[in-house]
């Protein structure tokens, strides 16, 4: 299986990036259980992050899994992981445009990585069927869904949390 | 591929629990990228959640990504993406020992789930050539590794937010 961007691995790098190679085969597989509906079309128009927008987004979960939704509507914000499936998985070090340093890949939240999977919190407005109206996502129209998990303050909670490179970025 | 559980999955099933049938076909693939070392062997050993023990544990990344750690050591808290490689997959009503009562599965943070991703928020402590050392983790020695990504308390902190079951479970 390939992720259908074999022609952009050995190109498209901005200067300082660095792309490795693969490896040769997959370890496991994700099945996609539903999609998520949002106002944005395209990269450009998507929030630079989940806490910059209000909209509300549809997450359209796919019927068969529909009875595990059982229990969630008693919570106040959902983990949502989904699949970011335009993204290419090779490069270790990126040059993000709106930062002016390049940094490792896992000091970033850049869609840009080996797993492609994103985690975002969202606050849960309401569950009809099998579809979730929830406000904080900010990704792509049609992005696919992965996992709803409960956000427990308890464990995901961490308000002294604090990233050094961007908080000078920001100063 | 299978996740090589069939011979599972129609047994095995507590009361009330409730498996669908799995999609005959996967839609992405994983990557595993390192290994997390840990105290535990057996699940039962395990602690029930990562706020519950101060043992640190060890991140060994894949040295093919080794360059995509820079800058992820001025973070302090790391979130952590793993695989439960020993979960079945096809449960959407669970009833977990612990609780008196059975839920769905997406209201659960158990790793029986269609795609059983775990996302932990780690304490990191340092980063030495390819390994993290971290405290926050609550898996089984030698579980697989998705990812790594920095702790944003901005958009993943959320101290306010409530799930209803459990609380009123606690009570």
């Amino acid at each position: 299986m390939t992720d259908g961007h074999t022609a952009e691995q050995s190109s498209g790098l901005r200067k300082g990036e660095i792309a490795v190679a693969l490896p040769e085969k997959f370890d496991a597989s994700l099945y996609f259980i539903g999609r998520i509906r949002t106002p944005w079309k395209r990269r450009e128009e998507c929030p630079k992050n989940p806490r910059e927008t209000e909209a509300v987004c549809t997450i359209v979960l796919d019927p068969r899994w529909v009875e595990a939704l059982q229990g969630l509507e008693s919570v106040s914000h959902v983990v949502v992981l989904y699949w970011m499936d335009r993204a290419r998985r090779d490069l270790v070090v990126q040059a993000p445009h709106h930062y002016s340093e390049r940094r490792g890949t896992f000091a970033l939240r850049s869609p840009v990585r080996p797993n492609p999977i994103a985690v975002s919190v969202a606050r849960l407005l309401r569950i009809q069927g099998n579809e979730l109206s929830v406000v904080g996502l900010d990704c792509l129209d049609g992005t696919p869904l992965l996992d709803l998990k409960p956000y427990f303050a308890s464990t995901d909670a961490v308000p002294e949390a604090s990233v050094g490179w961007h908080a000078a970025t920001n100063r």
